[in-house]
């Protein structure tokens, strides 16, 4: 990020119509972005959620609430003719709501997906191994999805986005998040592993289960993030990596959503500490995991709704408040140009 | 509000795509609204935030960081021709970007305003009596800053407002507010007396002691609310009031900002309890207080931001979570429409 411009924003935020700290953790936001885009007045505008599909090998083994098939179903969904535009799920109605443009990529669902002009392919296998026995991907694979994940943001930021919302679709991928977290932040499965959509007591116990074996077979360790990813992450958790690299190196704002997405964001910090100043956390995720992505990250959420969605639900709700924060930083008056008495 | 509008509501949202709860808080504030509107599928659209300033006896008391010369020059700074648009102050530039409309209010400013056309004129006195010794207004001052706030309210659903958000400005008023909360909540001034714009310690102290001495002078009881209202409270909070009723009565919501109109807030339950069921907190503000006042309400904020600004600021960013949660139940397929497999 650009410390010239944060200093000369905060300089700024320090003259603007307001009481100093009134507008709270808005302020900071605004500041970072002002390390973002390089300028004191930064001026995003173009918001676009990505929203990469992968199926699990591991979903196999009993981890999730709903089938596999529900991954491709619910590609179709982000696609669908609807009475109210493109698109029937709940990030299609919230980023219509927002103005925000969906994007939507087939990583590795395991299904023949129906043609659609929308639909960007980049799927690499059809679905990860299971990483209960096996790596999850080869490091080609893997390193495949980080390229394509960064060709569809370089093609969101060339049709003008200038926050990007990595999103996710898979069924049985909070087991490889979860295990991903653990690795990387040395937890035991237990402190990192969750209900995902919402799964009972006896699945819960496989999906620890699940993520305990994927650790004690012989993996890559921390010191090798992209073999980490392979060993344990998946398909659209690489693409969603390959966004977050692509944003910040053409100096976009990425709106980190959940947990899945925060797995990806390890990964990547691990590889480059810089990438974290082009990350803005949306809400703190229902899911166990997400608070200890977000302390390592040394990042405040904007809000905790209790989502556990997925999709780029959270990323797209929080973009407002992003596009406000900067807004502040632009569009206010200072004390003298308003002639308020009481400026610093 | 409307019952069996809610009941649909649930019941369509239980056959969404997406898992059961997975929305988290979204999913109670979509039926809310969907109680509010009456409908099933509730369609808000217009935003408005209209901003009511004025000013307090109290202030001579040395209760605030800012002179009470801030209050008439924020007004002008609401109305200023800017670069941007209309107004130079924080609402102002995060209206713009959420596409909310913003009217300004004289409640009761102890100045002569500049005419302008978008200003609404509807000052009943210069500022309130010094509440420390004597009722800040009597019941007619009160009850006619009341009917202003409502045709404002009034004006602005004729023009298209859906989501209403009352807003404030007035320097001095976070001490009204800490005596309205203590009198109505029951609770000792220390509890509810706060920094307000950022006031240091010794400052700190005296506006608890104002609000003691407002407290025991013979006063309006609990029994009484727009009796304590007069008592204790201001133009712009009796207006905001207003506001509110007339939301309520014309069926739109009402989004709540902070501290302030929270004291408006809980004359308004206290009169009439089914009030509740129209407010919509934005955020955990930073006043000590508001707390209280949202667990009294039963209500829970949308995020905690830390803001402390007033103007409605928080109600603004908080416009577009409310709409996304009405669009998912509007936008959304169901299971079957979607031929998405898992639903109830």
């Amino acid at each position: 990020a650009d410390g010239s411009a944060m200093r000369a924003a905060r300089e700024r935020q320090a003259q603007l119509t307001k009481p100093a700290g009134a507008l709270g953790d808005l302020e900071d936001l605004a500041v970072r972005l002002a390390g973002v885009f390089g300028t004191e007045q930064p001026h995003p505008q173009g918001v676009a959620v990505l929203v990469a599909a992968g199926d699990h090998g591991v979903a196999a083994g009993g981890v999730s609430a709903y089938p596999p098939e529900v991954t491709p179903a619910m590609v179709a969904n982000f696609l669908a003719d609807t009475p109210a535009g493109p698109g029937g799920a709940a990030v299609n109605a919230i980023a219509r709501t927002v103005g925000a443009r969906v994007y939507v990529m087939d990583a590795g669902v395991n299904a023949d997906l129906p043609e659609h002009p929308a639909l960007f392919r980049a799927s690499v296998r059809r679905g990860t191994r299971d990483l209960r026995s096996e790596p999850a991907m080869t490091q080609e694979e893997a390193g495949a999805s980080v390229l394509a994940g960064a060709a569809l943001a370089r093609r969101a930021i060339e049709e003008g986005a200038d926050l990007l919302i990595p999103g996710e679709m898979g069924i049985g991928n909070t087991t490889p998040a979860a295990a991903l977290t653990a690795r990387l932040l040395e937890l035991d499965p237990t402190r990192v592993t969750g209900r995902g959509t919402g799964v009972d007591d006896a699945t819960l116990l496989r999906k620890v289960d699940a993520v305990r074996q994927a650790l004690e077979r012989e993996g890559s360790g921390r010191a090798d993030p992209l073999g980490v990813l392979a060993d344990l992450g998946g398909f659209e958790i690489a693409a969603m990596l390959g966004m977050m690299f692509q944003a910040a190196a053409s100096r976009r704002a990425v709106i980190l959503d959940g947990f899945v997405e925060g797995s990806a964001a390890l990964v990547g910090v691990a590889l480059v500490p810089a990438l974290r100043d082009f990350l803005f956390p949306a809400g703190e995720c229902a899911e166990v995991g997400h608070a200890a992505q977000l302390a390592h990250l040394e990042l405040k959420p904007m809000f905790c709704l209790g989502l556990r969605l997925g999709e780029g639900t959270g990323g797209v709700l929080a973009a407002p408040l992003l596009l406000s924060a900067a807004a502040t930083l632009r569009e206010m008056r200072t004390f003298a140009e308003a002639g308020v008495p009481g400026g610093a």
